[in-house]
């Protein structure tokens, strides 16, 4: 299965009124935090790679869980699969301990609140995100001989809510802090 | 705290009796599959660091679990003190997948039967483990002040059963294994 997503710059109150007015289901509202980390044997940014936890508290439970997540370079260029592994950890602080007793550092954090909305099998995600803004994802798994009508599906949705698909942004919200950093 | 602790090869039958007529509490009994992995940029036995993998299945409940642990070297030679950082992790798999990603590689593996009991305030501990043979271990924790106490007292109860505290073995399971594969 291949990940469609699509991502644009957006305020989010009129989407919240046009979510409500097609009748999409609230899903959950998080505040994500994520620590990226550098390798002390290998430069991420070149190699493609990436080494995360995220601390995520549900907002309505109250809940805070932590995931260690590693995304290995692009396999395959055109679908932007890539390998990836992902589990949960009881002890965030212990995880952190681990990677820091290993020699990879803290490099850089994304924090953002994260609402996730059902509509039309597709999810849609309000993030808001520290010191970069709002922005609405549009995302669906799909099999390889879907991919062109699940992202024709997920354009019209866009347009639906009111937003244009062509501003769609291409950067993660890492590469695009690290962007604003670097100016 | 501190850990004392004191390990001699012994069968187990004799024990389990002895243990038996003190009045010993079962605590547990699980089987331990530890892998113990190699460092991309560091050879982990000229640092004395360990990272590694266990797999515990609880053979009573027939439950799975599986924790990331990152040992450091002695910051404290004479009381064996190391930094040591322990997380339970959801997915096994994913977070071997996470490691090999990194470039971190298995390279040794030590599979164990683990029986525990409670008594005096010691943990008793009978390791059937796989090639090597049958080992029981008194642990407990201790202030710094009261170490030689509580040594002293572990090697009494190893003598009440029916062994001998002359016998001790410092080295692990992993530090024997390797020892045996390198003659």
């Amino acid at each position: 299965m291949y990940e469609v997503e699509l991502k644009v710059e957006a305020d989010h109150g009129a989407v919240r009124a046009a979510l409500d007015d097609a009748g999409a289901e609230p899903v959950d509202h998080v505040r994500q935090v994520d620590t990226y980390y550098d390798a002390p044997h290998r430069e991420f940014a070149e190699t493609d790679e990436a080494l995360r936890l995220r601390e995520e508290t549900d907002l309505d439970a109250e809940e805070t869980t932590t995931a260690m997540t590693y995304k290995g370079p692009l396999v395959e260029a055109a679908s932007k699969t890539r390998e990836e592994y992902e589990t949960g950890v009881d002890d965030g602080d212990a995880a952190a301990g681990i990677l820091d007793g290993l020699g990879f550092e803290p490099a850089a954090t994304v924090e953002k609140e994260r609402e996730r909305f059902a509509l039309d099998g597709y999810t849609v995600t309000l993030d808001a995100v520290e010191g970069l803004g709002s922005f609405v994802e549009i995302e669906r798994e799909a099999a390889e001989s879907d991919i062109e009508q699940v992202r024709t599906g997920a354009q019209e949705l866009l347009r639906d809510l009111g937003l244009d698909p062509d501003e769609q942004i291409r950067s993660s919200y890492l590469g695009l802090l690290l962007a604003d950093d670097a100016q």
